[in-house]
């Protein structure tokens, strides 16, 4: 199931696992220089695969596949955002979208788990098992005592980057948001925006991950996230029980305004699509706003993405802004 | 047939004719002792006047009326702001609600006729009958040299006051409503906010009407009156053309948005709502907006002034807020 289609998960939206791995004995990919050939021998390796998982994986080449068609999976978060650009670059996506393997990122190989919802365990569960097969057919750099080795040494150890993206409107208007991202911080998890590091948290999104990779088990990073997470949410909900309490007509309004703008605005930019996509969102858990549309909110907020509503049209950004309001209005 | 209701005109609302009239050899209200008196005899000469008038009207005793019933007749338009304060004053209403005689005002009888549109000839011809009626009981103090005598010299003469309630959003978008105001004025035509002199232009919701009263007929100002407003109309036109020309897609966004707040809102002041009312109306006109709700905007305009609002409730400005934005989303 693609993790934002008919989405109804409060405050955690998505749960992300990614493991980075790297053949032994060959350079990481920017001191590689015939990466046309290890892509090609990772591929085979992958398609090769005794198991069920070829099955389930299509292959895009991303350097045929186009500018907008990049753009499309990293909205999806199916691709990072540094697989944008370069040459030699290329994504297994599994026919239900839940997993991705990307090859000739930072790493050689960056597989992700995306699923819908608070789902580590069983994020992590798949990702592992993905793993185990494709380590059947490649030998991963592996040190007795660093673990993984990485093109970073931040992601060497377990390879592991648990994530859980995060709607955190209420923390946000209250502004307990900074002490939310620097108790986390102190505990060595990372707070950031909606598409990773240095972005900005746009419709109140937060990705919450953990920091350390190493000295660590796989087990005690999920348990770590698990209960920041646990607190996170806990926050969350008290501040929006205290906005409630304290100026329920106020934020009603606030919230059905927006519910008002989305439904009959005839252009709108990304970002303020976001942030009242947000405030339904918020209305909605809360149930002040019962309504739902054709879509689930956290589907909108994928497919408003620049790419998404250009689809295969060359728009500018004035006529993407007309195409997002016409989206909106029929699917909210 | 009242104003406002079903009002579906464009540019000019509605249709105001004003006639300033005293009694012969009695002192004007502001310098009269026995208030009480003159105010019977007036009182009495109308109702037992020999015409179908007196079938007609209503009389409402402002002094026993209360503050909200005589804030709901100004929010009407129906009695003058001036009647908002002090004793010894009455109004008598037609059913219809296009004529009132308000009796103590600045003058001992203030005769008002209004109807929704562009009717100065219909509004002068049938408040000139009724005045004639009155005429047959009551002897007004007219000098052959100035006219008909009034508590102040500006209203002298004729005592006649014509004015227009004109819908001017496009001028006032347009940055050109100033130069309009200015024209008029050096023509001798004032140009004034919803509720007359020194009110503001809620609703982009002007009033212009004759400020010359002596040394001119009747027929003249209304004709000086007629030839104003068609230019102004002209120039709304214009302006509302080259917006759609100039920026069409922002424009309807900006009169849509307005549209879905009116429709979702929790919580609304006056002078928002009037405004968002404005742009409701301007789209309406426009073609931009086709939908109709049960209620015509010139009477969600008045319907959601404050005494209306509030009706038999004592409520706080918040509830208020409250209430109207209620009022709106089922009306709009």
């Amino acid at each position: 199931m693609i993790w934002y289609k008919d989405n109804n998960s409060d405050i955690v939206i998505s749960t992300r696992i990614r493991l980075a791995r790297n053949l032994d004995k060959v350079p990481f990919p920017n001191a590689l220089t015939d990466k046309k050939k290890v892509l090609k021998d990772i591929k085979s390796a992958i398609v090769n695969s005794n198991s069920t998982l070829s099955r389930e994986l299509e292959y895009t080449d991303l350097d045929k596949a186009g500018q907008k068609k990049r753009e499309q999976l990293a909205e999806e978060h199916l691709i990072s955002p540094q697989m944008l650009q370069g040459n030699d670059k290329g994504v297994f996506i599994s026919k239900d979208r839940t997993m991705s393997i990307m090859l000739m990122e930072e790493d050689h190989i960056r597989l992700q788990v995306i699923m819908s919802g608070n789902k580590l365990h069983e994020a992590y569960d798949t990702a592992s098992k993905i793993d185990d097969v494709m380590e059947e057919n490649l030998t991963y750099a592996f040190d007795e005592n660093l673990g993984y080795l990485t093109a970073c040494p931040t992601n060497a150890g377990t390879g592991l980057r648990a994530s859980l993206m995060m709607h955190l409107p209420a923390l946000t208007i209250t502004k307990n948001i900074n002490r939310v991202i620097n108790n986390a911080s102190s505990l060595g998890i990372a707070v950031r925006g909606l598409y990773g590091e240095g972005t900005r948290a746009d419709g109140n999104l937060y990705q919450i991950s953990n920091q350390v990779t190493m000295g660590i088990s796989e087990a005690q990073i999920i348990e770590k996230i698990e209960n920041i997470a646990k607190q996170i949410i806990e926050m969350e909900q008290k501040a929006r029980e205290l906005l409630n309490e304290k100026s329920n007509a106020e934020l009603s309004d606030k919230l059905w305004r927006s519910y008002g703008t989305l439904k009959y605005a005839q252009k709108i930019s990304t970002s303020e699509a976001m942030a009242l996509l947000s405030d339904v969102l918020l209305a909605q858990n809360m149930g002040i706003i019962k309504e739902k549309g054709k879509k689930s909110i956290p589907e909108c907020m994928v497919l408003i993405s620049p790419a998404f509503i250009s689809n295969d049209k060359d728009l500018s950004a004035d006529e993407r802004d007309i195409e997002r309001a016409k989206f909106l209005r029929a699917n909210i």
